[in-house]
């Protein structure tokens, strides 16, 4: 069995983990912590745990837990993961962040968009980046994993099979729509209910922090800069990310031969499915990135929906754990969606 | 014209007085007031007013304020129109108060619903219940009349007929249903989208601040104590109060009989309409009440659907006003529902 | 391996037990039937089983199928499983059916509710109720389980205690509040999504289809005719029923004991939940029911929330079957809900 | 007073014009027609109208009817306007078609679109686009104005200013959010509630009906053919278009000019705001369009939010009405959205 500790399990994401993890048939959760609800159930928190677990949130003692860990989660926000993660011992404990500190290789980049100062670029080039349908091989090996946000992870699934075979024009738009759930468990303004049910807006237009990681990844892939437009919308939906990528190709290229690209790319990646309409709602509750194929002439659509507290979060850090613990990738995530 | 000062302008219902009062015929509106946003523009807060009007939002001097007005408006929470109602001359200028302070007759029972020593008792009588279809001769001879909150407006509309024939049952259940709007405009966890946007719910069952609201009008007019079982629900929906009144009879009564006496006891309500359903999608944005009615034996459901905000608050709120001034009680209301 | 056959694949109810069925360790589908979508991949029709299942709609050949299951379910409109039904032997093959025609003892109810003429009035004896919290034993035994609508389940989970200790009133209301996924997959107008987005409404007043399956069941346990007040609402979310049951004890019990009484009574439960306050999105997509419990003087409030496509129709029959075949009864049951 | 007549009232947008049309001032309404709800009171289809009005839908008469007309509104599905125009003496009626039959000046490209011959080729010269904030002049001379569809209603106004200036680029992506109300009244697998509540695709990618609409307007003003992608999505809520536009400038230009371009091309245009941040929510029931404005280099993004049904359809109609008949064209169209 994996012996798992989750640190900062009281958030949506926090939520999702144990949700899987608690059936994850390698799996075993030797602790959970939450600095705010130490002692209390882990239900109380996540009211559709309750029978499911008699667990409760611990102290944060990361030294003490990591060294009985085989893993350690860290699903905690912006300037956290950098400074508990020197109370792991990477030899021995594997390391799984699902926070935005060690996604971005240059340190500069996160600094101007978090404001915070890096304190662990020491651990930058060591982190590899969690999206197992990019960098298979190097999850593997990895003692220490940065998973991407939840908009990079559906841009960047709807974007790198062009991207390796380098066929990414220079200029792209990625036009992004997110559920609410992405906002946290802290009730905000843009979550209050009244505000939220009806409404579609943009927001964080050419500035929001998920861009950088976005072209880091397609960036390395393609080999060049390409210079992209990430727009995020706040969709009234609670789960789900979809995404509309517009690439102007080169030359004109055939549906067929697009289809086969993609077909070919992700032929080893059973999450990816290419489908006729990408849906958010098909898609809720599971770890699968639904992409859809259009194309006329030489401009080139490309949408993917997912659920972003799943495949854009807690499923895919669970995906790279069993890549990690070199288990089948799906073990313990085959639970389809829950349409309607 | 009639001169508006609104003291509390920057919450939902006051963002509904002011949709409402700056297209109403014969009102000028000479004040806005908001303790925190003092200078901001009201659209600022109430951006469906942009460039509707250019007013901001004043100082809250409500004695110099109120000089120069006809009525004023009172939109604050619990415990603050009791004070700030001093600093008006009742004989001069006509106040309409959409707080609880001066709902309950009994102060006590103020007390120990809202847990603040209440500091105005000296206003309880003069204070008329702001139910239009009820208390309308009291309400155009008022100076001071308090609104009641949105589950009673739903909940005595639907049973007034009733009271009024002295037919209702010892033993009444009204199960109510409110949408997120209710909650204003500050979020809280029961108003965060993931939690609200998929979720029912009852809450504070056999203790909401309601009920004694409710029963203090039922008893009044059928003249004797009623046993009523308040539920309210939360429904993820913004707009709306669905009421579902359950009444056993003291014998059977005919389903026309019941109709023809809601349809005379409303002959001169204009907001009132007997439906076949009543639906809040159907009310959303007016200031109607639409009441359903089902007979079976000596068992007696009616239902209502009004929109918390308009029939339930700031409409209400207009229509008092128009009869206070010897106005039609439709003026400047009239506007039907969104539906869809 | 058990060996099922589903007959009427192509609804919400049959695609959510595929759904559960895929994935149960003990079950092999040998056979999914739709009479509009013969050869059809099953994910045409389910989306979210895309890659999860290569099965296709097959002919609906009931006799020859059912020869080589263990066990038949039938997801079928009303009318439909008393003549299909006839193609099964019942000595060989176990039936689960999820439909309405043998859930009614006496065949004048099925026929004044369902205006259809019932020729399976043998079969009416020998059909257990499938509610396995109540009729466990008899479930274990049965060939041919019928199981309750989903409504029934929420109201009669609620009640089942205080009937089994004799401790209903005469009089009940049962207020009950649902998704629009219990309407099923054909579009109508009343799932109209405009007209269903921002709704909320009361439906079939004092004539629903379900009244009598609710008394059948609460009469049995009781011993003795309760006269039960059932209101369907229309709210708007997908998944969930929400009942608010209201009874009138014969005299004053503390709420210590009520809870006791149904701890008690459910202790061999698993999938009942006794919590602070029952929400439909806390157990949307689980198989949990969760049991809230008001008391003041002798008057009783008891929600239910469960979700009206798994514990109020797959999920419930899967839980049949696994007692069917002496499984236990969670056995592929245990994914908790979606929460957020 | 203008006298009004509806043909084909029953649909959401003939409900959206009664609902302007029964309170605009210098209006009366002298015939609804609806082909199926012949004699049926309007507000048995349009249940917020009840009490407002006692008007009936009458026998579609248009000769009869037309002759008393001083305005015609259509609200017809494809292909048949054009054939009922044919009843209107265009010399002494005026006609408003909201329908799509007039707005392509090329009658093969709606042939192309809507698989329909046209048969009144004769009328696209003389009929002038509905856009008031583009064709004021032209509207107010018309006796034939056809107005242009809800998305490049919401186009348009998004991109005007700079066609106006020779500024767009000749690439231009248009990726727009729509409400499930612009579907119109009649149930589909779309609009179905469970399908539509919780879900976020794309669809007729590359192919919509309302692509030309939209380039005829852009190129008409910009003076040469731009090659625009326009990609409608469904969103899960049932009122508003959200558009975001993505253009490229020849050149840089700061935010300030751009912004003091808009200013100046709509300062006469009342029902066009430009703000911070566009909303459905904040635009919703009114006849609003809320721009805003981004730069950054040569990459521009506007964004636009209108009511679909009221800027879309109906509202923007009466605005055109207004125009053709020398009145202020705000005139009954004054009322703010319902946020929240």
């Amino acid at each position: 069995m994996i012996k798992v500790v989750i640190i900062g399990g009281s958030g949506y994401v926090g939520g999702e983990l144990l949700k899987f993890l608690l059936f994850h048939p390698y799996v075993k959760i030797i602790g959970v912590t939450s600095q705010s609800h130490i002692g209390k159930k882990i239900s109380d928190m996540h009211p559709n745990l309750k029978n499911v677990t008699q667990l409760q949130f611990q102290q944060e003692d990361i030294k003490k837990l990591s060294k009985k860990a085989d893993v350690v989660f860290l699903a905690l926000p912006a300037g956290a993961s950098m400074k508990k993660i020197k109370n792991i011992n990477l030899k021995k404990t594997k390391v799984i962040d699902l926070g935005p500190d060690l996604r971005l290789k240059d340190a500069s980049n996160f600094e101007e968009v978090y404001k915070i100062s890096h304190t662990a670029t020491d651990l930058l080039k060591q982190a590899v980046c969690g999206i197992p349908e990019i960098y298979k091989e190097q999850i593997k090996k990895a003692q220490l994993v940065a998973c991407p946000g939840c908009f990079p992870t559906g841009a960047t699934l709807a974007l790198y099979p062009l991207a390796k075979a380098k066929l990414l024009s220079k200029n792209i738009i990625v036009d992004s729509k997110t559920g609410s759930s992405g906002s946290g468990i802290k009730p905000t303004e843009t979550t209050h209910h009244p505000e939220r049910a009806n409404d579609f807006k943009a927001y964080q237009v050419f500035s929001h922090r998920h861009l950088p990681e976005i072209t880091q990844v397609i960036n390395d892939i393609q080999g060049e800069d390409i210079d992209l437009i990430f727009t995020p919308h706040s969709a009234p939906m609670v789960r789900g990310i979809f995404t509309t990528a517009y690439i102007f190709l080169k030359e004109k290229i055939s549906f067929e031969k697009i289809k086969k690209l993609y077909l070919k790319t992700y032929e080893n990646s059973p999450f990816i499915r290419l489908v006729d309409q990408s849906r958010t709602a098909v898609v809720a509750g599971s770890n699968y990135c639904d992409i859809a194929l259009y194309v006329k002439g030489n401009k080139l659509i490309v949408t993917s929906a997912i659920d972003n507290l799943v495949k854009g979060a807690a499923g895919q850090a669970i995906q790279n754990m069993n890549l990690m613990f070199g288990l089948p990738e799906v073990t313990g995530l085959q639970f389809p969606g829950l349409h309607p």
